[in-house]
């Protein structure tokens, strides 16, 4: 894991908040919904069914307690997770809060529109209530 | 699992093509992309992280064998896997074969444009293939 290489457009559109057990989980910089992603510290991994069986364990875990945490924080109306990698290939699980009435609801977020990146103080807000859940 | 109560909105989008231990794997009825979803086979469930343990490791394990069948039989470019439920509530993994260049390509499939039904005798072709990887 010392040489895991995080891919440059995940690191560029995210801030991390927490190295969690296989995971970094990471905020999407878009507030226009809760956006967070999980992203397995391996390499040369595109797809879940590519991860050892151990690892799929920790990461459906990781996305329990962050999908848990999210709901908590969010009081959300439902939880929507999802692995494309159509873009950007390195695996990469997203766990978003959507509500009724959101942007994109009852559609899907990926691809919608433009990213609102947040001020500093609203995304920090949203990490620390976030990692206090973990 | 005597009484479980599929989604009429699900069935009637969709073709059985096999009971799995915890699922039902059905095709989607839109011949735009090979689209294919898990039912785990429990009432009252509409969050991965609701289902047991035992039921999140079935589901994965599921989903793994799903999406490499689908993987051998279609050589797609990409597995897309996801549950969304902010329309059905009712639980169901989506796992789909994207290719550079399809449709809604490199975006995501829910929601784009309208549904091309199969004829008969391509969702069955489909079915079978699949049905005889797993």
């Amino acid at each position: 894991m010392g040489d895991f290489k995080l891919n440059e457009r995940l690191e560029a559109d995210s801030h991390l908040v927490s190295i969690l057990g296989l995971c970094q989980l990471r905020l999407l910089n878009d507030s226009r919904w809760p956006w967070f992603i999980l992203v397995p510290q391996r390499n040369d991994i595109s797809e879940t069914h590519q991860l050892t069986p151990l690892d799929q364990t920790l990461l459906t875990f990781e996305m329990n307690e962050t999908a848990r945490a999210l709901q908590r924080v969010t009081q959300c109306t439902k939880i929507n997770i999802g692995a494309l990698g159509n873009i950007v290939r390195q695996l990469h699980m997203h766990v978003i809060a959507r509500n009724e009435g959101d942007a994109a609801w009852p559609g899907p977020v990926w691809g919608f529109g433009k990213a609102e990146p947040y001020d500093t103080k609203g995304a920090k807000a949203l990490m620390s209530a976030i990692a206090k859940e973990l």
